[in-house]
């Protein structure tokens, strides 16, 4: 019989449980919960519960947000008649850091996976057929990940917004801007071919 | 003006706050705690504050614990007449890893150091001389890492050992089992030859 403490244990395994800690980041994890103030770790759970309490869906493009409206919807300096179309509030922070992009989006929350047995109607797609049919859009972008579901997730959503005659445009592929050729995929390197502008 | 969700800053900067976790992780970690249920993030808080309140240290060797003493203490197959002292909790989680050692621990919760400020009053050491004292000790094995703080902390333990005339060893030092000679710095190197034992 060693050194057992149960609830250290179960604090390990907790954070164990999280992406992206492995059994020894946990343990250092949870010995550094233990020195800290009670008072330091009541804030640190109730930041948690906080978190998850507080946070909902957007009304009108389903990122995450604490209040009724994201404060991308609610900013009256983006342009809601462009639409991007990504699968997570992930992918909304990614395109905020670029600082160039001045639409909106719509977060789908997955992307059709019949492996996964995840259908079009789990995801968020009937508020962005609402969005199309209410709001003046011009353009919607299909910005998922250039993965097998993430093409059948655009190429189906293109399809259903053919009737309304509006500019549908994909992301450009091609080759990662600091990338390497060599270790480019056939793929990727056809894609950046048949996608090559010209230089002016 | 971006996209801003405060409650879910505050959960990213919490989780970045940890050890071994940087921000690309907190953020991944976050999100995750987002999908959870509710029911999920309550238990895993609780798991949190139970450890925090229930853990304490143990009587007798200092070292982590739920009850009044360790499951290490309180095992009457374990030897406490040899303690092995160490700098914290993990360290007995190492030893204990060996299923070798069958004496007891000694907790000191730090190493003296005056550059941080931590003299010997503020580590577990009166706690080991009164065991010494009490207790029928053999022997005090010295087990703090081998570094500055690590070997002054032994030093001084030892002096204040000396008039108990009880045995009291330091750790091997030594290449690592499974290291490389070829990367082993000179004071390893020649403490391994100082150290070295005949093949018999």
């Amino acid at each position: 019989m060693g050194y057992t403490v149960p609830p250290l244990e179960n604090l390990i395994d907790k954070f164990e449980s999280l992406p992206s800690i492995g059994r020894k980041s946990a343990q250092r994890i949870a010995f550094y919960i233990l020195n800290m103030d009670i008072e330091q770790v009541r804030d640190f759970t109730k930041t948690m519960l906080d978190a998850k309490e507080q946070i909902h869906y957007c009304s009108v493009c389903q990122t995450l947000t604490d209040g009724e409206r994201c404060s991308i919807c609610a900013n009256p300096n983006r342009d809601p008649k462009v639409i991007c179309v990504v699968e997570s509030a992930q992918d909304v922070m990614a395109f905020e850091r670029t600082k160039e992009y001045n639409g909106t989006y719509h977060v789908l929350h997955g992307l059709i996976s019949p492996i996964d047995g995840i259908t079009p109607d789990q995801l968020k797609i009937k508020e962005l057929l609402f969005r199309v049919t209410n709001d003046d859009v011009q353009e919607v972008i299909m910005a998922t990940n250039p993965t097998v579901e993430g093409e059948a997730t655009a190429m189906y959503i293109s399809k259903l917004l053919k009737p309304f005659e509006i500019k549908v445009t994909r992301l450009a592929y091609g080759i990662p801007v600091g990338g390497s050729l060599e270790y480019a995929d056939e793929v990727t390197l056809m894609r950046a071919l048949e996608g090559r502008s010209e230089i002016k």
